[in-house]
């Protein structure tokens, strides 16, 4: 029996561009839109360019929308609609977001943070549909969380929940910037990453990393050391071995505290494929406890480019 | 208006005694007792001497209860009732525990992991009755803990959530027992720690644990490292004060993960009291996401001798 499709409207406000989508509930894009969020002019512009953005692709497809749905960065106040202290947002405090597009657009309209908004995209549309819970990990110049738990999202007391990239993997480890040590972002988020790399190319001077970045060690991106590492370079192989490592040990830690035990990791350093993943299941599979070593999964995520609008549709359709 | 009390029969199931009570719903112990578990001898010799227990009790104290409720180690599956590999009890493959001792006593029988009956109990009657979330942990030969979420224990997929103390805090630490490495267990665990200290002692021939323990390395305690603390040894606060690092370090992780930030802290260990209470806080406070840091709490658990059994009786007074 073929069920009626449903359409809602995708807003996937980033530092540097919105985007935009009208998406059916099998996650299908209708069509799509993206500005420039001119996040360094204050919230009022970024509100006034969501406004913008809105009218215009819901200009561009006439058709029943069920609702907005919003995926932003910083804490999310799922009842208010807020979003608190978005990283780089410069002059925002906290600010009414959901309410403000409900009231100019009178569509229903959802808000939650882009991690958490992500992982029902999956859940909705990806990798997770199968599962009824799983921890989602976006590996990016931070790395983020999202925890679905019996088909829900789980926000914790205030809606911070899920932030996996600040659980420590070393007590006396390197200072992160969110103010404590040894977070798994300070040794696996883009940044951190190609610092300690660098560094560490002064002891591989023969790594086929230099002779990809013409020996300008702070020219190194993923890109470059998955590329070494396709060459067959041994030192650019170590650097995804122990990433590997270092993630599965903290989605041991994940695991043996919230009994989940499947992972979907995506962004742009998920893009080490096959070798990160097998050495983080690997690495999960000998850490774990012994009645969850078999039922560990860990799965790239489905939604590419799109994940974000997918993500932000998802939460309308998710939404009962 | 004073409302009627209820009654419940706690078991608390060891690897050495098995502690009984009835207790009202208030917390108030009526009456308790009890005997050897037998472990050694296999479990059907334990289900013997939980079923003499539970008869000797009933005849002790005439009055009508609402249901028995368990306490037992290991993985516990709640809709079947089974206490699944607890350690320390040889032979144990699956018991269904729940079910022989509702069939044998025709009382609503309820069983939980003992982590969680803790924290339950601690919801119920002790420090956590004011607070709808809090992460319990139960410091002893092994570091345990128990989620409460909205006023429930969060169970995870297969029963097993809540194990803080194989969280990892050094990803390239010392082994622990579970097969992970650098777990927080392997740090400040009753055994661990007696290690540990014993060979720092090497290096610290002055320190007044020696002298309380006659040179005998090998016959520390944490309440001797308390002892020396409180006679103003150097070494032994330096001891206190690592744990309470290494203790806050974990809770810093799972507070990011869940949004969670009131922590009760039980068991022998916790015996360390304000000094080692101060330096979590602290370091928590320290470390956390900055709209945390206001939120953080560590509060000392307030069920002491008898929190098995009230652990347990909760369970009947939770159940809805």
């Amino acid at each position: 029996m073929a069920e009626k499709l449903k359409y809602a409207l995708g807003v996937d406000l980033g530092g540097t561009s919105i985007k935009l989508g009208i998406l059916s509930n099998l996650g299908e894009i209708l069509t799509k839109y993206s500005l420039p969020s001119n996040a360094e002019l204050g919230p009022d512009e970024v509100i006034r360019q969501i406004k913008k953005g809105i009218r215009h692709i819901l200009s561009q497809k006439k058709i029943k929308i069920r609702g907005i749905g919003i995926g932003a960065p910083g804490v999310i106040n799922i009842e208010k609609g807020t979003v608190e202290y978005p990283p780089n947002f410069p002059g925002w405090g906290k600010v009414k977001l959901g309410k403000i597009i409900q009231k100019e657009f009178n569509f229903k309209t959802f808000i939650e943070n882009d991690a958490n908004a992500a992982a029902i995209g999956e859940y909705m549309f990806g990798a997770g549909k199968k599962y009824n819970s799983f921890i989602m990990i976006t590996l990016g110049t931070g790395v983020g969380g999202g925890i679905i738990f019996n088909k829900k999202i789980f926000r914790g007391e205030f809606g911070a929940a899920g932030e996996l990239g600040h659980m420590s993997i070393d007590y006396k480890g390197p200072k992160c910037k969110c103010g404590s040590f040894g977070c798994i972002e300070a040794f696996i988020g883009n940044n951190y990453l190609k610092q300690i790399v660098s560094s560490e190319l002064k002891v591989h001077p023969d790594s086929k990393i230099l002779e990809l970045v013409n020996n300008e060690a702070g020219h190194v991106t993923p890109r470059i050391i998955q590329e070494a590492m396709e060459q067959g370079d041994k030192y650019a192989k170590s650097v995804v071995d122990n990433m590997g490592t270092q993630l599965g040990a903290v989605l041991t830690s994940v695991s043996n505290l919230l009994d989940i035990s499947t992972f979907i990791i995506g962004g742009g350093v998920a893009g080490f494929g096959k070798p990160l993943f097998n050495k983080v299941q690997q690495t999960i599979v000998e850490r774990v406890f012994i009645p969850t070593k078999k039922r560990v999964k860990v799965l790239p995520a489905k939604l590419k480019n799109d994940a974000g609008i997918k993500g932000a549709s998802a939460l309308v359709f998710h939404h009962k």
